[in-house]
């Protein structure tokens, strides 16, 4: 499906080779069984284009390549601003329905609610006490989140750096799939990792990252933008679960220029090459074969055309979650049962690092 | 023993009465099952004369007058500084040897290990997400420690009075003796209860100070300064486990004036003060009781006498705390069975809390 995703793992040919030559039949000598990939989507929402190109796409494929893999529902991320519980308890049993529906198989990943293995939040705690202040003041993150607030950020919204590198450690993982916005925490993750190593001894494999190469969504409004789920403008981002009209209506308004040739040059022309990336990514085309089979086309009918795409991409997807958001008991068995994994998984490293520590 | 140390629960008269009018044999009327009681100890070495008249003297009286008592060993607060495993190790044993030894009935009190309870982390960061970043960065408690620190403090450092916060809410507790050092740190624990009760529903009882009217033990060599277990100056403090002939040397060393009477004025005679002052609490005998008694000593005579006062009051206190410290498997199963009874508070809160949050 989306192997062509993952560009490289970076510093570690082994799994590079392991994840490019794999096969589900044949995964465990390949990786050594000492491989595994943590990743986390945070239960805001249902997600969007971008996050399906940009992450749940190849989590898809990493389960079939690699023996051990955890993905996790975020939650204890998602309070980090304010939330309404009622519709966070729905976004939880969402996104649930929705990493089934694009094909998470329980089976192969863990997929789990994060606040439900409570060795998170005392990994976090334990890993706040290696990290300085100036450490997290200086975090990119922290500060644009902080300026786009209209009151003062919360301790939770500053830490959560370090409960990121806690949800990546717990699992003793080797590989986080990351979008280039996060390298900077990845360092922080890999610095404590090597900090408790140090201070206690060696313990937690230094984590690397799995850079996708799939081109970030932007926003169908402001094509100098990633699409997001808290965009205020609702045109500008494309959920899973939008209806065929609501996808064509939100191309249809997606903010392109006055040239009316579809053409690829994301630096010139962000909002059309944005379309083509789409178009390319939803129908495994390269962004030649799109081009070429675009020519004669106006941008307003080209816009038609991704449209009818990602429709078609997205119409099984939107009706398996329609059919899973019906069967709340079984998604949340799917989550007590990841999470009895995980914590089968979580309890022992948490034990050890406790003993370490001198608890 | 020491009901006379509880003066007033502020704000809350009947548990007031409870406190000065209760028996061991009637408690439960008297507080309707409704007062709860936390308090920490940190595991940071043997504790000293302070701690003993300032807290532990206390709690022995408080388990015997309130129904529902928990004294945590606040192991994951400990770790904001460095600490040596072993050592953290050592002292969390040596702590609940010399908390047994003083009197602490673990059929009476709920004594268990911090860390060993999960629900503290996890109520941790909930907290920590509804408390904005100025709130901490205020509190003259971090300014001060961070003042005095080589190095910048952790985020661990930062964020304890949160975690405090939440070792109090998690047992739903109604009272918490504290030090009046503590009490900028309670007005938060208050707020966060409110805070979380206006957001939320009403759930956390806002917990009460219960101010103990017992005297600051000061340093013997500065007596300006309180008796700190960090004192650079081995001098400054008597261990509840010191050797009679270092408690002798450490009180003739003490730091008083150059008037050879033996008076109380703690504004101008801070140093002589003092010794009145452990000399009344070793006793039980007032502070009137006491210079009549001294009438005619010099100081250097009367601090051998408050020396030998302190040596019988520890003496049965350091011949059982010898001998626990031989059983460290009793101890460990002290702490085992306490965490035990700890968690069973602590988890029906913490699920309560999860659910209200929309986990």
């Amino acid at each position: 499906m989306a192997l062509h995703l993952v560009r490289k793992a970076l510093g570690c040919p082994s799994f590079n080779r392991a994840f490019h030559g794999g096969t589900v039949a044949d995964p465990v000598p390949q990786n050594n069984g000492t491989h595994r990939i943590f990743s986390g989507i945070q239960p805001t929402g249902i997600p969007h284009l971008g996050n399906y190109l940009g992450a749940i796409e190849s989590w898809v494929s990493l389960q079939e390549e690699c023996s051990s893999v955890l993905f996790s529902i975020v939650d204890l991320h998602s309070i980090t601003v304010p939330q309404d519980p009622a519709v966070l308890h729905q976004s939880i049993l969402d996104v649930t329905a929705v990493l089934l529906a694009c094909g998470i198989n329980p089976e192969k990943s863990i997929l789990f609610q994060q606040s439900q293995v409570s060795e998170h939040s005392e990994l976090g705690w334990i890993l706040g006490c290696l990290v300085r202040m100036p450490r997290l003041q200086n975090l990119p993150q922290w500060k644009t989140k902080r300026a786009s607030l209209k009151q003062e950020g919360t301790v939770g919204l500053f830490t959560y750096p370090v409960l990121q590198a806690a949800d990546i450690l717990l699992y003793k993982s080797t590989h986080v799939p990351v979008g280039e916005d996060q390298v900077t925490h990845m360092k922080l993750v890999r610095d404590l990792a090597q900090c408790f190593n140090k201070k206690y001894g060696e313990f937690f494999p230094v984590p690397k990252c799995l850079l996708t190469s799939m081109k970030k969504v932007k926003s169908l409004r402001d094509p100098s933008a990633k699409m997001s789920k808290s965009d205020s403008d609702k045109l500008a981002t494309v959920r899973i679960t939008d209806s065929p009209e609501e996808i064509v209506m939100k191309f249809r308004k997606a903010v392109t220029d006055f040239t009316s040739e579809v053409t690829y040059d994301p630096s010139t022309r962000m909002g059309v090459s944005n379309m083509v990336d789409i178009h390319s990514a939803v129908t495994g085309l390269t962004v030649e074969e799109v081009i070429r089979q675009s020519a004669g086309l106006d941008t307003a009918r080209y816009k038609n055309v991704v449209a009818e795409a990602v429709i078609q991409k997205f119409a099984p997807i939107k009706s398996e979650v329609e059919r899973l958001k019906m069967e709340k008991d079984h998604l949340r068995k799917v989550l007590q049962v990841g999470a009895e994994k995980a914590k089968e998984l979580a309890k022992p490293v948490c034990q050890e690092v406790k003993k370490l520590v001198g608890f």
